[in-house]
């Protein structure tokens, strides 16, 4: 991978840079943009990081994370929206990923726009596009976007781009985990990531009482044809001192059962109200499932919001999915 | 890493070795093993792989693991033990940790034994002597033996020796993932590893009914001090149908809590006889708790056996446990 030469340029030859980065940012989204601006700072760049929202507390480890500014409190940078001239999109390649909200987007008063994305793209925005759907995260890209500019790498740079890499490939256990991506996981360690500590704040975080949530919801798991059920009642909150954000993931975890086709996790949103949550393996299209009543997501996760009595929602839930496997 | 000259020109000059390996072998023991022995045989050397223990089903999925043979099996081969002249050990570095059986032992009649491993606690038994506490992994180790034996790496070489490195590192979550374990990765995944192929092996393969025992394991957690105790009695094993292979890892689950610095798993053997298992994060050493106990291990995974009640088994670890990090 190179990054395009007009990109190079416009970093080499411009003095400062928004970067902004898609709402509810991931790691790859939060630690590629810190990564970069960091490398522009170091060459005598400003720089400055937008989200839509606060940056999640899990990622609060990544060094630089309050160098995010939202765009109620980004004018404590002295700026206004209206006043950058040059922006970055990190991770997404459209400003309908950035915000929801279109006054805030006509506040971008920008000349110039580059995108460094790895998703598919489907909207022509900005003057200068990288989009690599084939990379195995953004960060691949920020790492020989930084090497192509002749920076050297900082231990914070390296971090902030192994925790991108990280989460993007499951910590190397998805099937982007191409020799490359380990061989740039060797380099950015070599420059100071500490693999451990990053997995550590990553995956080994969680607080007890989430934990103990953790083990109530396995108790309740129920197998039938291939299709996992774990549910959270409203009660089992309440019993732990947790909130539905502690949930989150809880339903990939029966994935592990070899014979598991598709993970479904029920959430007690009231009475006879669930939130579904699924998740499935290989080639099991969950979308499907999920639009037959009404929701939607990708091939392997999507979710929904239906009534009933527990069993009665199982029941359906089951023979939607069957159908959608049978058929697909 | 560069193996002694003396081990490489044993492996030369030699034509068959009996390879063994640690009693419940795990991932790096049998992955080591087998990548030893293929390469042995790609340079028309005759191997015997033995292990007092069937390979446990999660690791049928290694290349080659049908070719290891227990004490009772062995004689399929053509063989007796006591007609072995040389034996290498691989992952252990006692003739004690590969059978708990002295007179199995005492048939063996080899001339010449070497020895590759990298754990702490080490007996003076091997003519030639390999040991790295400092490797990641006997994998690694096997690694710089098969480079510096000139043989090229093939698929299935590549692929049991980044198994042993995965289960020893946890995946590259461990503190032992440096940036040379990354690049002998990659190094393995060019010569034909398939990443996501072996991590959904490793870690995706469960069967049903050891899923119902981690959760009844689970259903243990008790939390002192920073110490998360579970345990594993013969009643839940029976209750499930399975069998103390099927408990491998569970120890490490309770880490995923940021305040947890030590877990511990207790199987009962038997009556107030219990196995312990230990798992630390940072910079707890667990290996020192263990030999306080007869055991041995590493820095962060180590075991042993006790005797007791639970109650008391439990005070005296975490007792000792507490001993090892204050003063550590």
């Amino acid at each position: 991978m190179f990054p395009p030469a007009e990109l190079l340029n416009f970093f080499r030859n411009e003095d400062d840079f928004l970067i902004a980065t898609h709402m509810s940012p991931d790691g790859d989204a939060l630690g590629s943009s810190l990564a970069l601006s960091l490398a522009l700072q170091k060459i005598g760049k400003k720089t400055f990081l937008l989200n839509s929202d606060h940056v999640p507390e899990q990622y609060t480890f990544l060094p630089g994370y309050e160098k995010f500014y939202t765009f109620e409190n980004i004018q404590e940078t002295g700026n206004r929206i209206q006043d950058f001239k040059r922006l970055v999109l990190i991770d997404c390649n459209d400003l309908d990923r950035v915000t929801d909200d279109k006054s805030k987007i006509s506040n971008f008063k920008f000349q110039t726009s580059a995108v460094i994305d790895h998703h598919e793209t489907e909207k022509p925005f900005g003057d200068m596009r990288w989009i690599m759907p084939d990379s195995p995260a953004t960060g691949l890209m920020i790492f020989y976007v930084i090497k192509a500019l002749g920076i050297d790498l900082s231990q914070d740079m390296a971090a902030t781009l192994y925790a991108a890499i990280a989460v993007d490939t499951g910590n190397f256990r998805y099937s982007n985990t191409t020799s490359e991506v380990l061989r740039i996981a060797a380099d950015l360690t070599d420059a100071g990531a500490i693999p451990h500590i990053i997995s550590t704040e990553l995956y080994e975080s969680w607080s007890e009482k989430r934990f103990r949530l953790f083990i109530k919801t396995l108790d309740t798991l129920q197998i039938e044809d291939g299709i996992a059920i774990t549910t959270v009642t409203r009660k089992m909150l309440e019993e732990t001192l947790t909130s539905p954000d502690d949930i989150e993931n809880f339903v990939s975890y029966p994935r592990i059962i070899k014979d598991i086709k598709v993970s479904v996790l029920l959430r007690e949103i009231d009475d006879n109200y669930y939130k579904a949550s699924l998740r499935s393996k290989n080639n099991i299209n969950v979308a499907r499932a999920a639009e037959a009543f009404g929701g939607g997501g990708h091939q392997h996760a999507a979710g929904f919001k239906i009534r009933g009595d527990f069993e009665t929602v199982k029941a359906r839930l089951i023979k939607q999915i069957k159908s959608n496997w049978v058929d697909g």
